[in-house]
């Protein structure tokens, strides 16, 4: 059902345009604005009877650095090469240009969000969090401060979080964005579905074919179709095809409506897909920052990630234990309750002395005791030679009683985003298998492959962050193809 | 065909041993030993005429440090501490308890391998080599020089040679090894092929049947079975499944006999199977190191990979890249031949500019011409900022003529040996789904999965240097177990 449309056999268009954005989430909304700054006649089709998507639920983190007015505002040091170091250190971009360019650009990009009335405050949060419940901006998001990472860049905070308040900060971003596409009558149909990709004989992707109030009809883009659609996250088949063993417990973030079908269009027009494997899932132990300097052991009582880790890189380990089963431990003095409830992170029990931990988690007799014994004795010095976790939250787990929180993956509720799609340029084009732009097509935000390939090397921010970067490339390189002709 | 036998249902055994060990390579030689000299009654399999296997074929290099005596005969100063640095920021394990046992085992375990006849020379090669054609010992053989993982740990060399002579010195390990077995009467029957193991009703593995001169029989093991079979990257099927995108010009390492069979009796006798998907490829462009003064780019016109990458690495990003092709741009200055002829990259042309070559190499107009322009831009103040290649190698190319060579994953002939296999913990013992160990089943060597994940990450030596290591581990493990009782 996502086969493109043969454009020489339709006959009439209601729409006439140069370039169409699928999509009006943040990735869609810059492109458009940048479209027709440049002078396009633009439109928007998006499905919802609103523009927001998915950034509009988020929590409004944007992965931005380089030297921001924030960061320098509140006394952090970064430069653009600085930023694209700790990039290509940490997370081995499939497409190091396009992240160089990201990374290059990000401070610019950050003036321009705020030009267009995305508030940012000048404030920062020291501690560890995963999100603000208040208007505070910058964060450390990623892994910036883990060894050997912080070797290779210094470290600096780069989630720049919008001045709304709570989780759903999000909104206050597309707020600001969606009244500039209203000042500036941007074409928009709300409650518009695509269906398909309208293709000529050359391969060029020449519009789109879509529904609203029931009714069908045409759309002809005569420089480009821009595909900002989302993530898949919600399509059963799609998550089930790519994550096998993921948790039933697991719940998607996002909109219903990140079904993946942008992306299978674009698929079935000839586009490639990248990183499809990729996944970002969260259930983080922190905050309270405390829990930190406790220890993540899996089933068998052994460490296995340092537990400092950005949340989502944590949580990356613990799907690849046996039976994706782990623990934190923790000591009377370290002793919290996770604060983000809807982890769902339970207390299993306390217990006088570690081998009756031991026993009471089922753990292979010794396993556990050995692994405390010789953390301890490493955190005695105040370091960790085993994980080279930070020694901030390195302290001997010597002050029983002793505590347990079950963080597995298959019992906690972990949310998940995925970070696969839509292989693209650094100028936002879509790619087909062998490397060449599909002729009209563009790609942008969730609905493509992520810079950062898993959860393991994710920072949070990276989607809203390049998804707007790079939506603002697509549409800006649409508008200046050169219009196609019969 | 490779369903687990009913140990009930056997009515009698040929033989009735302590130990089983499936395989005479370099793991189940050191098991055998191991497991013969602490008491117990051991046989070994072995499906060709002698012993050897693809251990005996290979290049006979073994990755070793933490200040063993050749590195310090050499000069070289290393710590076990240092060389687990390397491992955790370089591949990041998936067992890093067991990655931690190598590290800090492996000087001893030289002085082990060493004493049972291996010789190495103390000697040293300070270049870039893939293979020594003579008897030196010691070089680099990873990415321990590579930013960032330099900056994780101080870079010293760990492959170890065999002081045998050629690209396969693996030989000259391995008659040291069976000269040993023979010595010590360790029994072993050849031409001798294991067709399934043995399992009683409470899921332990009790024994094996063969095949040999055409006649089936079923052998006891009281203690353990130690599978020690090899890659698969002989298995057509299971390189198929496996590797989707391996290239028809790609041609496997080691012997027929590496079909995998080891690894799928042991997941059918309820073993689990990790990094399936990790395979190193190699068809270096160094000797001579030069080359490495030169770029390599995809048919885009872009870098990459920084080109100082340990080769196995480089082959994986180029088989990431699109149509896997890649192309190695020298100029005159650094102009020369690869020394592997094996390899078969074709020397594509001369030209006299860079837009010729752009066109030569059907590169988008302008994107060769942007890249070299901005590489020879960073390389006259001495540095890569874009891939940070190490300052050794980096000088502007900028004497024309320009050549190209075709170093393509899908035309040059890339080598690969497959890396996932059986799951095991540090004890070698195999593990099944839930992280439990299978009770009697034992694995090791390249039928296991590796502690590097993938070809990035890869270290030449990282088969023999672990495979020895907890062949051993698995010996002496299976030797101290308590004899299993009907």
């Amino acid at each position: 059902m996502f086969e493109p449309h043969s454009y020489e056999s339709v006959s009439s268009w209601t729409h006439d345009v140069d370039v169409i954005v699928i999509g009006q989430g943040v990735a869609g909304t810059c492109a458009a604005l940048e479209a027709q700054r440049a002078g396009a006649n633009v439109l928007v089709l998006e499905r919802a009877s609103g523009g927001g998507g998915a950034s509009a639920l988020s929590s409004g983190i944007y992965y931005l650095g380089g030297g921001t007015a924030v960061q320098e505002a509140c006394g952090y040091e970064d430069s653009p090469e600085n930023m694209y170091r700790y990039i290509a250190a940490s997370m081995d971009p499939l497409d190091p240009s396009a992240a160089r360019d990201f990374a290059m650009g990000s401070k610019d990009h950050f003036d321009w969000l705020e030009a267009q009335g995305v508030p940012f405050e000048r404030t920062c949060f020291k501690g560890k969090a995963v999100f603000l419940n208040d208007t505070t901006c910058l964060m450390s998001t990623g892994n910036e401060k883990l060894w050997p990472y912080n070797l290779a860049a210094t470290p600096a905070p780069r989630g720049h979080k919008v001045a709304g308040s709570g989780e759903n900060a999000g909104a206050a971003a597309m707020q600001a964005l969606l009244a500039r596409c209203e000042d500036e009558q941007v074409p928009a149909l709300y409650d518009c579905r695509v269906e398909a990709l309208v293709r000529d004989a050359q391969g060029r992707i020449r519009g789109v074919y879509a529904i609203k109030d029931g009714e069908g009809f045409y759309a002809r883009a005569n420089r480009g179709v821009i595909v900002t659609t989302g993530g898949f996250n919600y399509s059963p088949e799609m998550v089930k095809e790519n994550f096998p063993r993921l948790s039933p417990t697991a719940d998607p973030l996002g909109t219903p409506h990140n079904s993946g079908e942008g992306l299978r269009m674009a698929v079935a027009a000839g586009a490639s897909t990248t990183g499809m494997e990729g996944l970002i899932a969260t259930a983080s132990i922190y905050p309270p920052g405390q829990l930190i300097k406790g220890i993540i052991v899996n089933n068998c009582g052994e460490r296995f990630v340092a537990e400092d880790s950005y949340h989502g890189r944590t949580a990356s380990f613990i799907m690849e234990q046996p039976d994706q089963e782990a623990y934190l431990i923790v000591d009377e003095e370290v002793f919290a309750y996770p604060e983000i409830e809807s982890a769902q992170h339970r207390l299993v029990d306390g217990w006088e002395s570690i081998s009756e931990m031991e026993a009471g988690l089922n753990m292979p007799e010794g396993s556990l005791q050995a692994t405390l014994a010789q953390y301890n004795e490493d955190a005695a010095r105040g370091e960790d030679s085993f994980l080279h976790k930070d020694p901030e939250w390195v302290k001997p787990l010597d002050k029983g009683p002793w505590a347990a929180f079950d963080i597995s993956f298959t019992r906690s509720i972990y949310l998940y985003i995925t970070l696969g799609g839509v292989t693209t340029n650094r100028h936002g084009q879509a790619l087909d298998t062998n490397g060449g732009a599909v002729p009209g097509l563009y790609a942008a935000g969730a609905c493509t492959a992520h810079i950062p390939r898993s959860g393991k090397s994710y920072a949070s921010g990276m989607s809203l962050g390049p998804g707007s970067f790079f939506g603002r490339k697509a549409g800006l390189h649409a508008a200046a193809a050169a219009p196609l002709a019969d």
